[in-house]
């Protein structure tokens, strides 16, 4: 019964996460995160005791894809079949935004009996989120004008912005790992650009690391070469969130530094943000030419940092020669699925079994964002299926 | 126990659906009709009451499509999720009729744990339906011989000739809006083809919208420029069908003409009957440069017919300015999807919301005919679920 | 209670199925070989008699097709569904074999809520199998570490070496249409090569056959033209079993000599093991010129055999004239699927609803497969299903 009783704890915390969809963490309360967070892990000991969590007896969950992905479709599938939803993909087939009607009616296309719509729409800087929004508002028509008998939630699977599964997941990880979220405080987390010989890697990873961690006291560094910026509003986004918990943000043109004294190190590649943004135009434009030129003008920039690996002499540069490594995988390791990569082949090792538990979590942060959003009472049934104790398998 | 009262009424009705598969709505008698519309709307009743209608707890429901399909997939899709089957897709990839031997054989091979089987095949004239038939005779051969342990049902998700989970859910669409089966008699209905700057659009809407409408004494209109016919065949049964149903039937080359005094308008535009059969003979003989020049006359002779909008001027000819617009989704609208398009862009948001509503009920319709044909006594199993009262989802 | 004396039966019998995948027959005992084979009848049975076998509330069945399917898709589809999992394929889009580390880390990342992993990988000799070794010990690792909460099963669904699926479905068949496992003793099975005018057909299914048939005292009789061999470890294991279970074990290079006096006849094209070794080279030296020259000369050397067809002189050759027919299907069909096929079109066609139950045992003996590695007391979980007799399906 220890379950019912951290599941009464949340009951006081003030939380409106009904009805409304997840894109951001940022806009969402610290309470509205921690209860997505410990819904999560509820979820996941009730899968460890055999519990059914299954709330739906039918349901699709639909998926809207607009860019590859393996762990996240995965986790996505896990998420929605452990309630009870099937899951039903929406390929599009064609890669250019929709124009904005299309989408609107599309959206209502899709939701006659869903339940939840995941997104993820990361490769135009500008479009991403705002198609999210586009498919919410079209959502809110037709639940108001009586179109759909329920109003599914949108969950962003990762965007332009924000990749909020994933951080969400880093966080849960983090607070296992340290014990709990009170102990996150005062920990420093190195958020460091690291060098990969590919191009146009979303900024959604590092943003939604800084402008969430940054949420919980934690000391936030982020690092990059000269020239490598995220969106400036988010990295302002994360100094205030940081201010206001009690926590610190710094930043730095140097990964050395960036790793002294660091309890948690998160090394990882992206494309610089005013590249994104040439990007974004010659792609509107379709200017082929155009796209070209700009791959290859980044590689040779990027061929110029090549330095900027995570390797034993960085990791011992951390807190005690041992920060936790993270990464949202798969990780460019050096010699082994590129010639010089973002983390050497042999640090890479030491904590592998570590990114691997990291990602577990993303399946069980997806199903309370589901959980949360579509429900009311959330907790209430969460109790009630408790209580019942239906096994999820027969034994 | 209003839904009881309902399912009570229906069984004074002479059915006999189950075991037949569901291919064109003129093969199926006036009650026969009538029981999968009202079973249709018990269970859109029953989801909005959270009342499961989950039948089964393991099968298959197969699709099959032959044509790209956003809507019917989905509807499909949750259609089969509703009764408790997982939707399982069969995908050629390839274009070319598969010849007799395959189609038997792998029918077989699709079915053995399989409920339903939904058939999209709508490309070539004289194909579609004739292979839903080989899919179907197959399978009686597997049922027969005891190699399946049931006979899944067909369900034609559009052919050649019919579209009847469109028709029968744009009629429910009609008893709904005007209140009963009984209201939709003398209400004039005119089904014209509108402007399209593409080409070869299915006759299946057209055809399954006249030949359904035409059994409940509703006054049709059928209009088209010169030369963009319907099958003939089907024209004349729908002449038929309004002749017995106490209703009528009437032919113009006028859009203006057909819009008077209309309550129901379905413009949509589609390919002459003469030209798919051209098409179809240039396919089979894989005759690029043949089909080419057929596009460009046929775009040609479209163009002629640009004045086939449906407007504000169109709609103001309309009982009391005011007809029902219906259409099966998506349109070509004026200046939004394309420059001259089936709908003015004003007219469509003027009636775009009932366009959701239209499609909305095409989950519903498909389940029914899933229920209707596979089962001896759906009605009994409905009484069953009514009065166990499960819950679709936890609450 | 029929089927609960059967179950019974089969609890005497030194079984250790469990926590280990079916990756090859040969490392199965004959106890567990009879398990999976009585299993999968008693799951069949209990589907004719409408007994849910659903032991999943949640749960994923992964599929990886890195090659065709059909046949086997909608067999682990099924098998996935009856007990309650749901089907998500990982879709690799890319034929290449991924390298060890992307293996490792996929393996974890597609199983953090997953039952079974289902695998085809038949294309390169050496290879198909190992992979799944791959994915096996990745997932011993995460569930050793904590990061995976059960170890999912690896379904071999065809590899370089065997085919498991298929062959323990066509025992099946065979024991049904003889009457008992005992009757097989002393059947002549003749494994026949025959002309197909492709190239490159896997050597898994010939290879499965033999190496399962041998176990059961049967008299095999391999046939091909000179050079069409399979993999000699294989042969000379097959040449063991028959030893070792009373049967025996026969080659011959005339087609004609293998069908005298047979009971069963396998006639099925396949490219000798050289070949698959040279074509295996060239792939993965991206040599397309070799491999256009190499298919050439091979369909030259195949043509030189068109004579290897089982039509009506080959079968009247056989026991009674009538021995029967197997083929794992599609069959190339004389003058119906190509002009020169390994069966006659008469031929076939008077066997051919046999090929159709032989067909429909394969999603049984999936699930079986399913259920004896997942469990640690299967027999335990389906007496108790049969107790309870939930019904599959409403009626």
């Amino acid at each position: 019964m220890e379950l019912i009783k951290r599941i009464s704890l949340l009951q006081e915390l003030n939380v409106k996460l009904h009805r409304k969809d997840f894109l951001l963490t940022w806009e969402k309360s610290y309470d509205e995160l921690v209860t997505v967070l410990e819904v999560a892990e509820i979820l996941r000991e009730m899968r460890e005791q055999n519990i059914s969590p299954r709330i739906f007896d039918s349901g699709l969950g639909v998926s809207i894809f607009r860019d590859n992905s393996t762990r996240t479709r995965f986790s996505y599938a896990s998420a929605c079949n452990l309630l009870g939803c099937a899951v039903q993909d929406m390929d599009e087939q064609k890669s250019q935004i929709a124009h904005g009607e299309t989408v609107r009616e599309t959206a209502q296309m899709i939701s006659f009996l869903t339940e939840f719509i995941g997104i993820r729409d990361d490769m135009y800087l500008g479009e991403g989120n705002k198609y999210m929004r586009q498919v919410a508002a079209s959502l809110d028509e037709g639940y108001e004008n009586g179109i759909l008998p329920n109003r599914p939630a949108v969950v962003n699977l990762q965007c332009d912005l924000d990749h909020p599964t994933q951080s969400m997941a880093d966080l849960l990880h983090l607070i296992n790992h340290f014990g709990s979220i009170e102990k996150l405080k005062g920990k420093k987390i190195t958020m460091s650009w690291a060098h990969s010989p590919s191009y146009g890697k979303p900024l959604s990873v590092p943003q939604g690391v800084i402008a969430l961690m940054s949420r919980f006291g934690m000391d936030i560094t982020l690092a990059h070469p000269e020239g490598y910026d995220l969106i400036p509003e988010i990295v302002e986004l994360s100094k205030k969130n940081a201010a206001e918990s009690g926590g610190s943000f710094k930043m730095t043109n140097s990964m050395e530094e960036s790793m002294v004294d660091a309890d948690i190190v998160y090394p990882k590649s992206w494309a610089p943000y005013t590249i994104m943004q040439q990007r974004t135009t010659l792609l509107q434009n379709a200017d082929k030419q155009g796209l070209v030129e700009l791959e290859k003008q980044c590689l040779i920039e990027n061929s110029k940092h090549i330095d900027w690996e995570y390797n034993e002499k960085m990791a011992n540069l951390t807190k005690n020669q041992n920060a936790l490594y993270m990464h949202c995988l798969p990780a460019d390791i050096s010699d082994v699925s590129c010639k010089n990569g973002e983390v050497a082949a042999d640090t890479f090792e030491k904590y592998r079994l570590d990114t691997y538990h990291q990602a577990g979590y993303k399946p069980y942060i997806i199903a309370s964002m589901l959980m949360t959003t579509r429900f009311e009472k959330p907790l209430q049934i969460l109790s009630d299926l408790i209580f019942s104790a239906n096994q999820r398998v027969k034994e």
